[in-house]
């Protein structure tokens, strides 16, 4: 099990990048994949404009595994992410007999026109339930759409798992010190090139007013992770820098 | 003054992508450009390598009249953003006389290779400075590049103001009611198809177990922006709806 399984997610609305609202999907992916061995590779954030949607669908799908989207898969004039992923598709909109009832069963008697618009994805997709609010997500292909309010897309993601292949899993330690970044770069640097399968991260903060600097390894094999840690754990004792915390 | 000014925002970063780090930038970014009537009209995410980072650029910096980039500009191995910014100008990276001295000043004995390192930006570029902790972001052509810790992208992006041509200013409006958003829908529909040049945007929300719609009406015409939402106030106060705020 050493298969690289990689994905881009596609945030799809003009609230984000109006700054109206605060993106809080992307975090929740990233973390979520990561820890199925799934590599985000590539995100992007589009306006809901059909054409947009499309040609973002059709690059990301032919170069990933995956595609997650986020956004515009409501009842309102605005919601176009299901009509825009049928295009991409070269496919149609179907009304959705699952997805019908499950609405039928929700809304009773308040089901109309607006709603329905809900039942309608792509042919041949699977749905993705979605327990909180009951309008389902859906699989078209490797294209997985979900809805933009974060516990809903949370819930269809936890749908998506049962059809994601898993990777070979990324393992991640990290070590703080109090010292500058530029105090550490060369010693990090000879690291580096020492293991390069291991991916070295680095990156300042500032702790009760002191800097500091957060050394991040990750690598699919552990054993490297654990000894590009410890040399530089080793040096970071010998020139006796203050170690903040070590994860 | 009628003029539409475009920008495109490159987050670059592994550990955005890891869900390490949750980004802080971009709702900044997208609520400054938007205050200045720039619109920013997307926004990528991508990996610390340098390929990823140069086609990102390249393909941005021709459909948009601004590319803003944070991250990657500190000192150590990862910071490969500069380089690949001079690779997708074609050009090369020089020691900047000016971003020199503002290292040399704050740093003094302290100045290092890793930190000089800060000083190299790709030529024919103009600093962009940064009373935070000295290292100058810079602009190549229409690119912006600024730092990924929020402080210092902040106060790059204060140093950007001056070089950018502000457009014609959105004007937003919005009202939040307690009505679901297919109950709504219909309605919605109608008075976007009568407004067309207002985007009107629905959000579900939900408060004290409650379910509402944020509806909002944005549009360079602010004539247009009010009267559009008065006739959906109109609407829900007929259909004797609470009105949760109006902004």
């Amino acid at each position: 099990m050493n298969k690289k399984v990689t994905a881009a997610f596609i945030i799809i609305g003009n609230e984000i990048l109006s700054g109206r609202t605060k993106d809080q999907n992307l975090n929740f992916l990233a973390t979520s994949l990561n820890e199925m061995g799934i590599g985000l590779i590539e995100v992007r954030v589009v306006r809901d404009i059909e054409q947009e949607i499309i040609n973002a669908v059709n690059e990301l799908r032919t170069k990933y595994n995956y595609v997650f989207t986020s956004g515009g898969i409501g009842p309102t004039h605005d919601d176009i992410t299901a009509m825009a992923i049928a295009k991409a598709f070269n496919t149609e909109l179907i009304c959705d007999r699952k997805a019908r009832k499950l609405l039928e069963e929700h809304y009773g008697s308040k089901l109309n026109e607006a709603r329905l618009k809900m039942a309608y994805i792509p042919k041949n997709s699977t749905l993705l339930n979605n327990p909180v609010s009951s309008a389902p997500g859906f699989k078209t292909g490797n294209v997985f759409v979900m809805a933009g309010v974060p516990k809903i897309m949370q819930s269809m993601f936890l749908a998506s798992k049962e059809h994601l292949e898993t990777g070979q899993k990324t393992h991640s330690s990290s070590i703080s010190a109090f010292i500058a970044e530029g105090d550490i770069a060369l010693e990090l640097n000879k690291v580096q090139n020492q293991y390069d399968s291991v991916e070295i991260g680095s990156y300042p903060f500032i702790k009760d007013g002191k800097l500091g600097t957060s050394l991040v390894f990750r690598s699919t094999d552990k054993s490297q992770v654990r000894e590009s840690l410890k040399q530089i754990k080793s040096y970071l004792e010998k020139i006796q820098t203050t170690i903040e915390k070590e994860v």
